[in-house]
């Protein structure tokens, strides 16, 4: 562990600035050692400089210890915009360059907060998707485009490399908490290839986790439990496609986005880990403080597990606890939540 | 339209043979003229026989006007029926050989049917999912399998003329109903070569279709508005993945799979549609009179809407919609509830 964390900050576009900044506050307020450098990257910046990300971009991100992304993308109606060029240029390039294969999701609903399901129950468990391969390795191609005969693929790559190591991911993690309990979601039914290799994957390593309950569930019928018993889930394992799709959905049974923390873990320690919220840009809210920035901060308690600062890492936990569960309907701007709970943080 | 319905009937396996009885029962009481020939296809005819459906068994099934399918697969845990073989063999391979091409499956909260969602709102929309390419083509492989060095692979085809049928048949649809709003569903920002196909496809028949409101949505953010706000969709086209995923989630929101019926349709009549109910074999129920048959009820009503039977089709969705509110909290047996609902028919 670094005894001062090196963190590179990418406020990124639209309500991006506004969350990292009171992220930051509260990093701030855990008294942990951190020095912060900004980079311009985002939609924005592409707008204006005409470049998105460059190799030496890269490489100088990499000599952090890790990255705080607050949101990148700009208005989706900006012909500059379009198919994505963002979101692969920029988010996608960085998961794959610096190899961040376990993107990590916990969903929780904290009390206090409402969930769009009737009866939630206990809901407490984490995704942890894969984040360098399958579907969203770019592969693939059109022929023939735009005439009647075209011809549009994509392909998904999966390796024994890349998923025996998320999986063990998995399994480990699900070793640190109380059910242990690992669920592999997929397609296995249809997608044979893929899935016959994650499946037997799943397999060789729980036999080297005894203590770890093994359970599979297709991907069609995991949205239907998501919402049905979401407590039935402790550690899911899956690929990257399925892993975007299934923590969309848990953010969202969990109160939504504006709550939802995401690492993007390199374990291995080669190249840095990125945290971010999952939410957006949300060019409609930005620069008015109407975003929550709740999700922002829990990356930072994720942040902070990842450097072994368990202990500021739960004071932050708490505090976005506490002030969940104190909002009431009064409206806070961005940055009276996040004063209020770096306040709860300093306190402790 | 024929003067008589020549229907090939697949009871399957699980709770397909109860469920089926009902569909049948109700269908009867509509008055409309039907032959009924039955075939034992399915996980238990596989394990006697050794066969799951014959080039000759296909043709045999194309003779007909049309095909209903209680539920196939046996016990999961069975290893001769690993790796989705009947599903693969059976469903599948009937659904492209058939070339059913629009997987229809419309979602509506029925009034009386409880929500696992606190305020779902006025659900009534319908997925046309494409049935016939993208990831189901069976494409991809693994080479070295069970090494370390292992590589999997899944091809995702997509045509222009799979995808236009598609998309031409949702537009052509939505002119039929109030709100007139297709909504594509893809992952157009990651899967940049199929998603571009999607979206040029539906940008291109769209100015055909001046009336028909225009939407896009990720895959990922579908889940959430599925639970957040599903009042959103009208009909939604997508491929055949996402259409799997998002059709178990609307069923989920909608009072569950005991509900959800579907069509897999060839439109062009070149070979027989397929009406199935979207849950599967549930063997742990079968035999018990236990099973809901609602969803194969309302398959039929699919079925005769599809021959032109409207008036048929409407008494079988009426007599559904008026049993599902006065279902109170006794228990019914299958045979119950399908000879309730078919009293119904039979007195409208
Ligand atoms: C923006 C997009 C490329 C991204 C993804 O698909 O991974 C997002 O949806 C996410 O889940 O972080
Ligand atoms: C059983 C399975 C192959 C099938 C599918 O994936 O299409 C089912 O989930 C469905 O939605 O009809």
């Amino acid at each position: 562990m670094p005894s001062q964390i090196k963190l590179a900050v990418i406020p990124g576009d639209g309500i991006g600035p506004e969350v990292v900044a009171e992220a930051l506050k509260v990093l701030k307020a855990t008294g942990v050692d951190v020095s912060t450098t900004e980079f311009p990257f985002g939609a924005s910046h592409y707008l204006e400089s005409g470049t998105i990300l460059e190799d030496s971009d890269i490489d100088e991100l990499a000599t952090h210890d890790a990255i705080l992304l607050g949101a990148v993308g700009g208005d989706p109606r900006d012909p500059r915009l379009t198919g994505g060029i963002i979101e692969r240029g920029l988010l996608l390039k960085l998961r794959f360059a610096l190899d961040h294969h376990v993107n990590l999701r916990p969903t929780t609903i904290f009390p206090g907060v409402t969930s769009p399901l009737a009866n939630p129950g206990a809901v407490d468990f984490v995704v942890v998707r894969e984040g360098t391969e399958g579907p969203y390795v770019g592969n693939g191609g059109r022929i023939r485009t735009g005439t009647p005969h075209e011809i549009a693929t994509e392909v998904s790559i999966n390796t024994a490399f890349g998923v025996e190591r998320v999986v063990r991911f998995a399994f480990a993690h699900a070793m640190g908490r109380d059910r242990k309990k690992v669920t592999l979601v997929h397609k296995t039914n249809v997608l044979v290839h893929a899935g016959g290799l994650w499946q037997s994957t799943v397999d060789r390593v729980a036999s080297e986790f005894p203590e770890v309950e093994v359970d599979y569930m297709h991907v069609d019928a995991a949205t239907i439990f998501m919402v049905t018993k979401p407590s039935t889930f402790d550690v899911i394992v899956t690929d990257n496609l399925f892993g975007d799709i299934i923590t969309d959905l848990a953010a969202a049974i969990s109160g939504g986005i504006g709550l939802a923390a995401s690492g993007n873990l390199n374990p291995s320690g080669a190249f840095p880990s990125m945290f971010e919220p999952v939410h957006g840009s949300a060019p409609d809210i930005a620069g008015k403080q109407l975003a929550d920035p709740t999700a922002a901060i829990l990356s930072i308690a994720l942040l902070l597990s990842q450097f072994g600062e368990s202990d500021a890492a739960a004071r932050v936990s708490a505090a976005v606890e506490a002030d969940l569960s104190a909002r009431g309907t009064t409206a806070r701007s961005t940055s009276e939540i996040g004063s209020a709970i770096a306040d709860a943080v300093a306190q402790n």
